[in-house]
């Protein structure tokens, strides 16, 4: 079971790390970061560097696509190397996943039409005004399609996805090798439960905040 | 306030790119990965190569120190490029940190002799051995010596550190960066949850069963 993770210039480095964390322990798995060709990609906090093991030709066929976000997703939103990939893997996957804003790199080629899909809290409107009907979950399932919110959410998708390929209790076990008991300091990780200000804040400074 | 997560061959990466992934939105940060030279590091499931921006002597006096588990954690228990450069760092730290078994490191370094820690569920014994008072906690403040479970409490561990140096509101900002809202599909992450089968499965694979 082929899981290609795609890699581009300022992803938000969590989206694909915690999805990996998981599915590298599905049995049968072989995961694969990959890009427009073999290099080093760098995160939205140019202070993190994973390496792309694969280019994208080099594995037109994965079982399982995952597309992280990032400030970069705004880079992949029209044909090109990513894109064009994706179209192509898409067409032959079992599961075709995102995290993040990586939702808006579906919908923009044209996979989330119509589709119930999440992402980043704010990118709900985006998502909707190209063409998926946005959900306020923390992942969602729609057909093969595999979406989740944003950032940390690529965790919680991952294990569900896990569940869905291998059994619950697969997914039960990786939990447990990863010790995912979460308890967060505070409740401020959902604009429902953050403080007013810090979500008005937040959406203020937001590259969605002229369109949203 | 330069923040240095060190790697090591076969780490986990979740351990080391949770934290960052917090520590980044820290106002003033600067985030480093570390290791004996430059160079890419590999993780635990050989799949995943994070990119050591700095070497340990670029790096000998950071703020905060984070070092991560996973099964290269038995190849840094005695003096080496890793240890020799912790008990450096360590020495003008503000925080000195860990994820995962990545405190044994710190334990075996001398750091947590007589402290509360916490580390790994299937490692709180070997901890002891190595003179911590380990704990049943999802992270642990003793001095500026800040310990975290297992894998995805990295991420618990950074945000409440980031509340400490920044302030809550700033953390709370942070867990609505990274909508930080979990929803684990399963309750399965820690050993007094999960199925007893899958638990004892676990531990006796464990490479800590021999001595645990």
């Amino acid at each position: 079971m082929q899981i290609v993770i795609a890699l581009f210039d300022r992803f938000t480095a969590l989206d694909a790390v915690g999805p990996h964390q998981v599915l590298h322990h599905l049995p049968g798995a072989e995961v694969i970061f990959a890009a427009e060709r073999t290099r080093v990609v760098t995160d939205e906090s140019r202070t993190l560097s994973l390496r792309a093991d694969a280019s994208f030709a080099d594995v037109p066929r994965p079982d399982i696509v995952v597309i992280p976000g990032g400030p970069g997703q705004a880079d992949q939103m029209t044909p090109g190397p990513l894109q064009d990939w994706l179209l192509q893997a898409d067409a032959t996957s079992t599961w075709t996943t995102s995290v993040c804003t990586g939702a808006l790199v579906l919908a923009a080629a044209g996979l989330l039409a119509g589709r119930k899909a999440t992402t980043y809290w704010l990118a709900h409107e985006e998502l909707r005004r190209l063409g998926a009907d946005p959900q306020q979950e923390r992942w969602v399932f729609d057909g093969k399609y595999v979406t989740a919110a944003g950032v940390s959410a690529g965790i919680d998708m991952a294990l569900a996805l896990a569940g869905r390929i291998a059994g619950d209790e697969e997914a039960q076990r990786i939990q447990l090798a990863i010790e995912y008991d979460p308890h967060p300091p505070y409740d401020s990780g959902s604009p429902a439960t953050a403080k007013p200000e810090i979500v008005e804040g937040f959406a203020a400074r937001s590259r969605f905040a002229a369109r949203g």
